[in-house]
């Protein structure tokens, strides 16, 4: 985990300000010292400030709120998902366990959605679905089961603005198993297991013991992450992107269960423009005529 | 796990048959002896066999066909799938990792039914999901990722017809939480996990090693199980149903993720009825004006 520096943050939001005047968000994570890069998010007075690993407090959803910036949790169970609806968060973004990279959530959409749903409903807090979720089917699905929207990760890793490396983009078109492991980043953050790509490095490692770390392991690569220059180690958590140099072969790659269904790199505008227009055309076909 | 007889499974075809006019199916599983069943299933020409855990042959398609019998498997991950479309079956259920029981679904529905889906298009093949599949929503949102079907598990375990002890509907309604392990059934069906409920028995023994297992344990109950009298020991893969006697808190309770869902045990008629007029209703209200 290389986290940004509160200046850099900054940086990064004027630079995505001077670009477009539509409301955008940052997402922080509460496992890691987050203190000073909450407080630019609010000074900014970013639209949305989204939440992830870690309990949402109501002094945060408050000064958020003082701030005028809305507050989105990505929760992994309904009991989380309770925590943050008495915090007063003003919408929820439920992660089933199809989804990649660290994964918090430990049900699939399927049951999770609709209970979280039935718990807001009658606060009129918006629910919103992430993991596995890539064409229009999975769009369609995640309305029928109750949410207001999708998240997507996976899909938009293979786009051609994606900033991961072209090696990874290539593993997420040509692979389509998972597996749910602990294997990657252990030493900078146990205790959360990731969704990853089934790549020949991964199959060799997969049963790594868990003392086991990349603290004593040798350097495999470098990236510059948030402006800065770091050594890739073996086991890290972190992905290859495109400044990444060395083995990128062993590096982790995070994937959600939906990449079997991912089979080209698009422009980014194309998958959204496919999800809503496959979303349309799907609505008409099967359910206008059909009860 | 314990088997029917092929004389008592001919006797219960006989005795549905004596009861209803419409097809209907049996399923086998096939990591048991099951060659005598199989004999008696296409004997009897039921309507649909249906086969789990366990590789799909073609002979054993081809001898059901000639017997006017169609193959129905339930499939796990989508390499299974493509092994059940190359034995020419009539259909195939793909089952969930939030199904309940013994889980052979490795994945989530969200992305492995629109996968199979693909794979069958040109085929003809129905798809049926299963796992988690609750109400209505469960039901639509299947729909939607391409499934022409739907199996439910524990939602019929918690009718007022099912044969499942009554302490175990109690907590089926009762508790909202389940866990996939391999804590139970281990002497008999080794390499076969399941969803259970997260029952204080479950809580306190969840860690059990891998090698300890129900043979060497004690007796904690009896059942009858088609017509025979049995024995249950502590960490038998054996559910409570109406017969059993004994200390049922402690014997496995099967659940799939949805069962946070169900909040009433209801005649099995009101189940069916709800999903499909639900389902009209949802359709109705968020799809056919919205977009």
């Amino acid at each position: 985990m290389v986290q940004e520096s509160p200046d850099y943050l900054r940086e990064l939001i004027r630079k995505t300000r001077s670009l477009t005047n539509k409301p955008f968000g940052v997402g922080i994570v509460l496992a890691f010292p987050h203190k000073e890069n909450l407080r630019c998010v609010l000074e900014e007075k970013v639209a949305i400030l989204q939440l992830y690993w870690g309990q949402v407090e109501k002094d945060v959803v408050f000064e958020a709120h003082q701030a005028g910036v809305k507050v989105v949790p990505q929760i992994g169970s309904f009991e989380e998902a309770k925590h943050a609806v008495d915090a007063g968060v003003d919408a929820i973004i439920v992660q089933g366990h199809e989804a990649g990279g660290h994964v918090i959530g430990q049900e699939a959409l399927t049951a999770l959605v609709p209970r979280v749903v039935d718990l807001v409903a009658s606060r009129g807090i918006p629910v919103i679905a992430a993991g596995g979720i890539v064409d229009e089917r999975g769009y369609v699905a995640a309305l029928a089961l109750g949410a207001q929207g999708v998240c997507l990760g996976t899909r938009f890793l293979a786009t051609e603005e994606s900033y991961a490396h072209p090696e990874y983009k290539k593993k997420v078109v040509e692979m389509s198993e998972t597996e749910y492991t602990n294997v990657y980043g252990r030493a900078r953050w146990p205790g959360a297991p990731q969704r990853v790509l089934k790549t020949p490095f991964f199959m060799e490692w997969r049963n790594l013991p868990n003392h086991e770390n990349e603290s004593n392991q040798p350097v495999i690569g470098h990236s510059t992450i948030h402006g800065m220059e770091k050594e890739i180690r073996r086991f890290a958590g972190t992905v290859p992107n495109k400044t990444t140099t060395g083995d990128i072969k062993s590096m982790v790659m995070y994937a959600g269960e939906g990449v079997g269904l991912i089979n080209e790199i698009l422009p980014a505008a194309q998958v959204v423009k496919r999800l809503v227009e496959g979303a349309q055309t799907l609505i008409q076909q099967h359910f206008k005529s059909s009860v």
